[in-house]
């Protein structure tokens, strides 16, 4: 499981950041949280063929979180994707796609399930499978906004094999059963039941996207003791009239929500044009929250995997 | 007067390459010809300051020439650009603009003029200012796609100041006016016609856009001795098949054009993702046209400046 940040610029361009892109690879699945005009040639660089991209989440309608997407969806009609595409975002985002000459209802050699969210909604899953879901929270900025939330289903927890070879239970497929919280009968009829040899399940991996918006509810509650969260700190406190203004956090507040909400580690981004040296910002964040970074543009996040036992 | 080219990629994203915009710089003014993704960020490398464009000119509705125009209105209008911006493209391209979100017909702070362009049009005038004209004419390619031909008006001829002298006039007012095509009354009654010191007028320069095509009637007419010509060649010759298919030029093609059309310079472009080595398109290029590069996306090629006498 890790994440790359694609762009950590705001809405003005400037050279050698891209706009606001994000990418969770997660086993098989590719997310892709916002797309800015250019994500397709970011994902290129990191490594991503867009083909195999699961979903889409978009938060807003700003063109520097949403732009990319058209050019991405050409793409991938190129490359002749094939499979369902889900894409999650405020309401009217079909509208907008099929709006664009090259990509109407007919034009697009695959499926694409909208999911829209409407002003005013209070939480809402958004894509789920066996392993996780990801769910959206509204955030608060200039126009409708949504945040993000990917966690993995809690995990099985650790077979203790000692004593379970102990109590005499030594066919791999009665470990795998017992794992999976089945119980089994052994050869001689004694019932081994899965509380006896498994632990606790292990709670999931989690990811906050979390960007544009001021600290709000909304984010805090994505990024409730999230392994990895990504916010949005597109000024210095020493703006803080502007963030309010176009509704933005400072690093300052972005490492509040993520102090408040319990995270292990917070990634900062969506840095105003003005800041050449992100310093500043590292240097307030890390005053009110130790484990913040400035995002840094293609590197790769790895999420510590909770190593699992052989069996 | 200058063309900067910002890129070569055919629709398929590959590293290193662009999607398609060409930038003309002609004393003040600044013409921007097609806009694929991320045309905003490579016009920040040119050195061009988006807020000064004077016009855009799309071929057609092909994302990699086309969708990159949202987002460079949308950083337009957050630098508070201040004009009348021309956008001239086929049919529909007002529509798309107006129904992508954040670019609502009110939510534009500058004006936009929408010259829209029909299937089946034969030429059209698509923008002009006192000193250089822009024409349109239908290419051939798998959807309906305009070229585009720019063409400096015609400058008065050299003034023969020598002569001038000699029949009398020593006045600066007078030199200009005979320049500007008038007749001049000397102090002594003489008058002095333009044509007895005054050269022909000398042609404008001119610059044509023809991409994406098979090789055809409108492009030659657009070529017809530009100084510079700018025509696709996604393909090789022995891909003929495939550029037939996909109504695109081969660089042998694309300099058939140019011969045909008696261009003084050929730039081939528009390249194929299948060519990491462009040596193979002006090897066969430079065999039916000798003066062919490959373009150089962010080279400058200056138009010879036809060197003005001093009075």
């Amino acid at each position: 499981m890790e994440l790359t940040i694609l762009g950590t610029a705001s809405a003005m361009p400037v050279r050698d950041r891209h706009f606001s892109a994000a990418v969770l690879r997660y086993e098989g699945a590719v997310l892709l949280f916002d797309c800015g005009e250019g994500t397709q040639f970011q994902m290129l660089r990191a490594g991503v063929k867009s083909p195999r991209i699961d979903a889409v989440f978009i938060t807003h309608f700003h063109g520097d979180h949403f732009y990319g997407l058209v050019g991405l969806l050409s793409t991938m009609s190129l490359l002749r994707y094939e499979g369902r595409l889900r894409i999650v975002g405020p309401r009217g985002l079909a509208a907008a796609v099929y709006a664009t000459p090259g990509l109407g209802r007919n034009g697009l050699p695959f499926e694409i399930e909208f999911v829209e969210l409407d002003e005013g909604f209070g939480r809402a899953v958004v894509y789920e499978t066996d392993a996780f879901a990801v769910t959206a929270r509204p955030l608060e900025h200039s126009i409708f906004t949504a945040g993000y939330r990917f966690e993995e289903k809690p995990r099985p927890g650790t077979l203790d094999v000692e004593k379970a070879r102990a109590l005499g239970v030594t066919d791999y497929a009665h470990y795998r059963a017992l794992k999976a919280g089945h119980a089994v009968t052994l050869p001689g009829g004694r019932v081994v039941a899965p509380e006896e040899v498994v632990g606790p399940p292990k709670p999931g991996r989690s990811f906050a996207y979390v960007t544009d918006t001021r600290p709000c509810e909304g984010g805090r509650l994505l990024a409730r003791e999230a392994d990895l969260l990504y916010h949005e700190a597109t000024f210095t406190e020493d703006r803080l009239e502007r963030a309010l203004e176009t509704k933005h956090a400072t690093a300052r507040e972005a490492a509040a929500v993520a102090k408040a909400a319990r995270a292990k580690r917070l990634l900062i981004g969506h840095f105003s044009a003005r800041y050449a040296d992100l310093e500043p910002l590292l240097i307030e964040a890390r005053e009110v929250f130790e484990n913040t970074e400035t995002a840094e543009e293609l590197r790769r996040y790895v999420f510590e995997s909770v190593a699992e036992e052989k069996t």
